[in-house]
């Protein structure tokens, strides 16, 4: 489904991005952070963020190839033969449980789509809809460089994005002519969630929400940004985050 | 389906293995090799292989719990109380396609499913049903360590099963004590399909698929095991094949 908000002010801003996963937590904060900068921001995510210039919304499914044509011609049907600066894949998920717990089927199944298959469908959207010298982020986790055995399901699905993302390095990526694929390796992101249920944490090395968002926006505009391909940890202190690629293929 | 073939000679053999994906090239190698040293061995896949001792048919199914589940409840008849000495996850698929193909999509999907579903299947059912000390072996890819732009989905496949078989080198994975996870990476496998599709290819390097038989032997006897976690390099030279740890956690 193919919803437009505000649709007059649309190709007529500075510049288009599209955030997926965009009413979590990083992706309300994108929508809101970006939509100040009076840029067009499209939304895609499983319900309608409010404040995005556009949604595509995602239909829930069992068939990854389903959802994922799905949203694909959401987005052919409101870009149309436009191109956008930038496309953040905000989506993703956590889950706990070494391999022996019986909710391993379950989490696994939901850290690849919460992950994986989001990854994936943004990745072919940066093939279609990236403007030439665009930016794609994925969101990695530091932790998934080495073993996670108390939270296997994670750990999988983080390596495989960290994989994708040195896999768009190169020419043959499929991407468009110099643009970027970056993932974002953080600790713990400083959400409402996260708040909630580690209530007692020292959250002084939690970045916030609006440093990544900031980050985001100095690549998109073409500041700072690492080789196509790194992995970029961001390690928060002192009310400072810094952004460094660990990784680079 | 649980289908019990030679139920009589079942449990009374000296080694007792399960082959995940026992009618694939190195699958058909793995059942004849081990009931050839007279072992009780049941193949998983998606057709009955008439050698082994006994089956467990996977349903095709668009839902990973679905088939997860169906075919644990399977193993579990089969096996009651018993314990297993070898899981070998020789199921696996390939596929080409950088991210921009229109087979993106349809690619991802099989090689979770042929990859990435086989191994966290056969990750839980060895810590229901491997003994103590005793052996699992995945399937993961030497080029998957670095960028695959060409073959961008399986890449992400492989890395996915690389971490997972890190992720159960320490005490806390849910293996049983004592018990060794591994990954074998090797380059070409010779099989009758490889053989086809590069019929002009330098075969000497390729791994003879009773070369791998002939290490999971080994590794389940207890000789020569490399550290629980290790992904391990095989290399062919010469008729013969190394088996090399790369990467231990």
């Amino acid at each position: 489904m193919v919803i437009v908000l505000n649709s007059s002010l649309a190709f007529s801003e500075v510049k288009k991005v599209i955030v997926y996963g965009g009413t979590g937590a990083l992706g309300l904060e994108s929508v809101r952070y970006f939509r100040a900068q009076n840029w067009w921001v499209a939304s895609i995510a499983h319900s309608v963020n409010k404040e995005a210039s556009a949604n595509v919304k995602v239909k829930m499914t069992e068939s990854f190839t389903e959802q994922a044509k799905q949203v694909t011609v959401g987005v052919g049907k409101l870009l149309g033969d436009e191109k956008v600066d930038a496309i953040y894949c905000v989506a993703g998920g956590q889950a706990e449980g070494n391999a022996k717990a019986n909710s391993l089927y379950k989490y696994a199944d939901l850290m690849w789509k919460e992950n994986v298959w989001t990854s994936t469908i943004c990745t072919h959207l940066a093939t279609k809809y990236l403007r030439e010298g665009g930016l794609l982020t994925l969101s990695g986790a530091k932790v998934a460089l080495g073993p996670t055995a108390e939270s296997v399901s994670f750990g999988m699905a983080k390596a495989s994005v960290h994989q994708l993302t040195q896999s768009l390095s190169g020419p043959n990526s499929g991407l468009p002519p110099r643009s970027v694929a970056l993932a974002i390796l953080p600790g713990t992101l400083d959400t409402p969630t996260n708040r909630k249920i580690m209530p007692n944490a020292d959250v002084s090395s939690w970045t916030p929400l609006n440093h990544v968002t900031q980050l985001f926006f100095k690549w998109t505009v073409g500041e700072s940004r690492p080789p196509s391909g790194s992995l970029v940890e961001l390690v928060t202190a002192n009310g400072r985050t810094v952004a460094t690629p660990i990784k680079s293929p």
